[in-house]
């Protein structure tokens, strides 16, 4: 059902206009492919769509729990709630990384450098990798890309590594997932120098995210972009219940222990919470990274909570050209009559995922050259 | 307030016999030393002693919450509780570590080894360590033991972590903290490697515990402990509502990310939780590790909770020719009309964290040399 975080993040970038991309969208669809889902356990996936939660395993048919949520229609909805716009604060963090980057460069002369492995020949990769490199040249961050066929060996992958590690011009590697079935994920992705590991997922990183007294190099994109909203719309967190739907360990997980490092009490909900709705509505911040449209209804969230919808989700619209669009976990226009502020799908969480990786390449050149 | 796990190990061990060690613990607690509540900012540990948690601030005076748990006046109290006895479970587990290691010795001659690093003349750490030689000779593991004066420098104690790193009969590495003030104890313990960390408190191993798919090659010594007394009494965890209570990195973090690997659903209460008696009185399974004395009342048990009791607190007791004696966290005598399952203190999580220490350099020891 779900489609990445960074499926929705070009579309949100783009405005939906690719057709390749849509395509892609629905290939990932077909294929259950969500950056999200793919981390949870087969039986924990069929969980969520098997248990009675109230939703329904298919696509949502009902019109009423799947607007757009940019659409006159459901802003008209924006009663009680304040918007969080993830897409004009996404825009400004970039604005901000395109200066700080200019200033580098005047003082010192120094490019920042990401550098993008791709394996394969996934249309829907190749369109992410395209979009990184879009979005690295809008700030000015140079971008490397090396393209490998589908059948190279992981040897050439580790090989391509490390000579990035080693070359002092790239300050941020990234391999783009998912790598062909006969490749060893876990053994390639730590090849990766941890100095330059811009996406945050070596466990040296998530090690150091969960501990007290220590800091990890990078903190995953899309939890990270979840927090700079929090951030930047004054919300407080200090003290706060939180609930964090979804544990994958590349969105749930961490998000919950950066909210846990911000002094937040922390709940998890997954796919064998026997009571979600109840634990949710306890919540002062729902952050809803589970890839079940309209998972989260109205009636989970507590009078004034803060809702975070990480989700991004196709739904069957016959009225739409592309016969499907997109919706979050959140039941949006039920939430937006409880919540006291609420991410819209898409616009909310999407932008700030790319946002947040070319803040992690800016960080990381400003720690290899001991910049401040 | 608190004393380590660590410091309850050999008392309870050894049952408190040793008057050194009497006086070593209440020194710890005259320093506010403590595994636990070291690893917490000061301010947190401030705040556990300052708010209004219905607790005092000093060692608790009311007897009838302060009553050594293996007491008969206790055992009376146990009308509807099932005792979890970790002493005998570690017995147990003790004397399967041995049968197996002598099977190893038989038939491959191999001796596992575990080395201990000492720096400086702390008499409790001397205790600590002294113990720890006599469980590894009782079991059949080879101890090493490396005694550094207090005035030496962060290079020698590498330098000999080094030498157990590269020595083909050590299989676990232990450096005894507190560390002296002047060293860097997170580079120090970054030195020891990874295969050899039986502690498992290397955010390497820290962050394959966190993430799905993934996993540590060692786990922390008394979250294991907390778990494997869930099993052996065959506790049901998948489903179940858990509250871990504090989020130090050595007890509360790791336990709750080992529920969460058994699909527990989990919240974590610490000193910025509002409403800890609350969120507590949801759990299925409660697993304190503040380190405060008589925390957790019965009114913050849901009944039928199983309730496994990490700390141990000194309180006053003029009554015990030590002049204090030891408590949980948890008000043992309120809790067992509420909970259908509770670890005593003593004799509950503290024996087993021995034991898991022994078991995890069994398990370093087949694993290197690809033992079944």
């Amino acid at each position: 059902m779900a489609i990445a975080p960074e499926s929705s993040l070009f579309v949100l970038a783009r405005g939906g206009r690719s057709t390749a991309m849509a395509v892609s969208m629905v290939e990932l669809h077909k294929r259950s492919y969500s950056a999200t889902s793919l981390l949870l356990p087969s039986p924990a996936r069929e969980l969520y769509f098997s248990r009675s939660l109230s939703i329904p395993s298919r696509p949502v048919k009902r019109s009423w729990c799947n607007i757009s949520s940019f659409s006159p229609v459901v802003m008209s909805f924006m009663t009680s709630s304040k918007l969080i716009d993830g897409k004009s604060i996404a825009k400004k963090v970039r604005e901000e990384i395109s200066s700080e980057i200019m200033k580098i460069k005047d003082s010192t002369g120094i490019v920042p450098g990401l550098a993008v492995i791709l394996v394969g020949s996934r249309k829907d990769s190749q369109t992410y990798v395209r979009n990184k490199k879009n979005a690295c040249e809008d700030v000015g961050i140079a971008s490397y890309e090396v393209n490998l066929s589908e059948d190279c060996t992981e040897e050439e992958v580790i090989n391509h590594i490390s000579v990035f590690n080693d070359n002092s011009a790239v300050h941020g590697i990234l391999v783009q997932l998912p790598l062909p079935r006969h490749m060893n994920e876990e053994k390639i992705l730590n090849a990766v120098s941890i100095e330059k590991d811009v996406d945050g997922f070596h466990p040296l990183n998530i090690g150091r995210l969960a501990m007290q007294g220590r800091d990890p190099l990078f903190v995953p994109c899309t939890p990270k972009g979840c927090m700079e909203l929090l951030r930047r719309y004054d919300i407080e967190i200090k003290g706060k219940r939180a609930v964090v739907i979804g544990r994958s360990n590349i969105v749930g997980m961490p998000t919950a222990l950066l909210l846990q490092r911000e002094n937040a009490t922390v709940s998890i909900v997954h796919s064998y919470t026997k009571n979600p709705e109840e634990i949710t509505r306890q919540a002062d911040i729902v952050i809803s990274a589970a890839g079940v449209a309209n998972l989260v209804r109205g009636s989970w969230l507590k009078s004034g909570a803060v809702v975070i919808d990480v989700g991004i989700n196709p739904v069957d619209d016959a009225n739409n050209p592309r016969g499907y669009r997109l919706v979050g976990d959140v039941c949006f226009e039920e939430a937006c009559n409880v919540a006291s502020a609420i991410t819209p799908v898409p616009g909310g969480v999407g932008p700030m995922t790319i946002a947040m990786l070319l803040s992690n390449t800016l960080s990381s050149v400003k720690r290899i050259h001991s910049l401040n």
